[in-house]
């Protein structure tokens, strides 16, 4: 299993990856774009994408490239996101005049880094990508935001801990494959769909769902500049689309709905640890 | 009127702020923080704060913001907005070895970024602050991210226009005041509510609006870190809460949500150009 993710080693989406398969073969790229051509290119089976975040929210750039790609959903891991503060050994944290990291990661950190004097904000392709560069050019007057794994892979230091804004910071990962095959007993669908703009027709689609007792555990509406007459909606519902429950509702659903897409039916992600070295997770209880 | 925003004198929040009232005096604040406190001090008799964006999605920090603060949303305002690269007169494409602006800017125009090689890109707290800084301190190797008002009024030149990922971008801004009295008539109300997990309780709370024929404009699911057994929901209502249907409905809900707050009824904008050089926008056909 070859997963293509974004970013350097020491990324937090490589270890979501190795989360999901501790010996899987991460493959670095260097933008979402890249990671969907690299499996469509068959240079990686999978692709890893950071979908949504306790602070940051959806990523809705990942929704869009899902949309246009047509890499189905195989997979989902969550992940806890701990940001850090790394320098070159012997660097003090009054010495530090410039921090390196990705938009995300420094909007995540927001109310540590004003605390900050007199420092420059400087954004990135990556976070472990700004912990790489402040070794190999030795900028003893810097710091990146990382994680603890991008500080030992470089031979950086932390000096802060658990730095973002809120303690318990997570973000949720999808797994895409070239072909519709779960990565373990699916129990999870994710749809986008839209709906004409009418009083009740939002009530409407999740009637299809409620009334079939398939529990929705993320709704999302988006704005769609230039298409006033009509609202586009993100949804996974807690069913596997070949239910024979689930993949009726979606019928009906289909029979109202201006469009619809099934990015893929995957096993949610269990909280529990694991314990098998390879393949999807564990099936929960 | 004194409207409050976050950031410098040619920011959009600033652009938004005029585009509500023409009239209204307009002061700069250096953090959303800022904004609310400038509010409860009297200091402004509104706040301005963007709360979601075509590309970027919802601002999380400002739901929060509000559910800490307590000052009511009073009226609303769409921007589409357009991004330039604004440099120092005489500075060519090619000077260029940074780029400063907001990471939300940043993210915006992300893949037009992604075409200059050899460029650093700078994340600051403000795209009009940029665009300040480069004026003052000269630097006519740098460029900023920011609205052509920051270019002519800190005496930049725009060399790139419409530089954003998307040319249809918007953003949608809240106006906060210490008092709820909308400026307008109000026609439209935000709340934010828990459910429990539980399958159809997303639902039921959505039936309270279905049967009384009040529809949703936006509607999304937030994950609670530590809170596995509940959802929080912000929501859009097409309607006013003292409406009785309305007020109705969000009794009917308290009935069986955790948690519900009503965070303002306020006019929705209309896209109609305005003629009133004062006051709340016209209310629509």
């Amino acid at each position: 299993m070859r997963i293509a993710y974004q970013g350097v080693t020491g990324a937090y989406s490589e270890a979501a990856a190795l989360q999901f398969n501790p010996s899987a073969d991460p493959l670095p790229r260097r933008s979402f774009d890249d990671v969907f051509a690299a499996v469509e290119r068959r240079e990686a089976t999978h692709g890893i994408l950071p979908i949504e975040n306790t602070i940051g929210g959806t990523i809705h750039r990942n929704y869009d490239l899902m949309l246009e790609h047509e890499l189905p959903i195989v997979a989902e891991v969550k992940r806890a996101i701990v940001h850090n503060l790394i320098v070159c050994e012997g660097t003090q944290l009054d010495d530090v005049r410039k921090v390196y990291s990705h938009p995300q990661g420094l909007q995540q950190c927001d109310r540590f880094l004003r605390t900050l004097a007199d420092v420059e904000i400087v954004a990135t392709y990556d976070t472990a990508g700004s912990a790489q560069m402040i070794k190999e050019q030795n900028l003893t007057d810097s710091a990146a935001i990382a994680s603890e794994r991008a500080a030992s892979v470089f031979g950086l230091r932390v000096i802060r801990t658990a730095i973002q804004d809120v303690a318990d910071n997570f973000t949720r990962f999808l797994v895409v494959g070239r072909e519709a095959a779960p990565l373990g007993p699916p129990d999870k669908t994710t749809i986008v769909f839209t709906v004409p703009n009418e009083a009740g027709a939002l009530f409407k689609a999740l009637s299809v769902f409620a009334l079939r007792d398939i529990d929705l555990t993320k709704l999302e509406s988006r704005p769609i500049p230039n298409r006033p007459f009509e609202y586009l909606f993100y949804a996974d519902l807690a069913a596997n689309r070949e239910e024979f429950r689930c993949a009726r509702a979606l019928m009906h659903l289909a029979e109202f709905a201006p469009s619809l897409r099934t990015l893929g039916s995957y096993p949610a992600w269990k909280d529990a640890p694991r314990s098998e070295p390879a393949g999807g997770p564990e099936p929960g209880p």
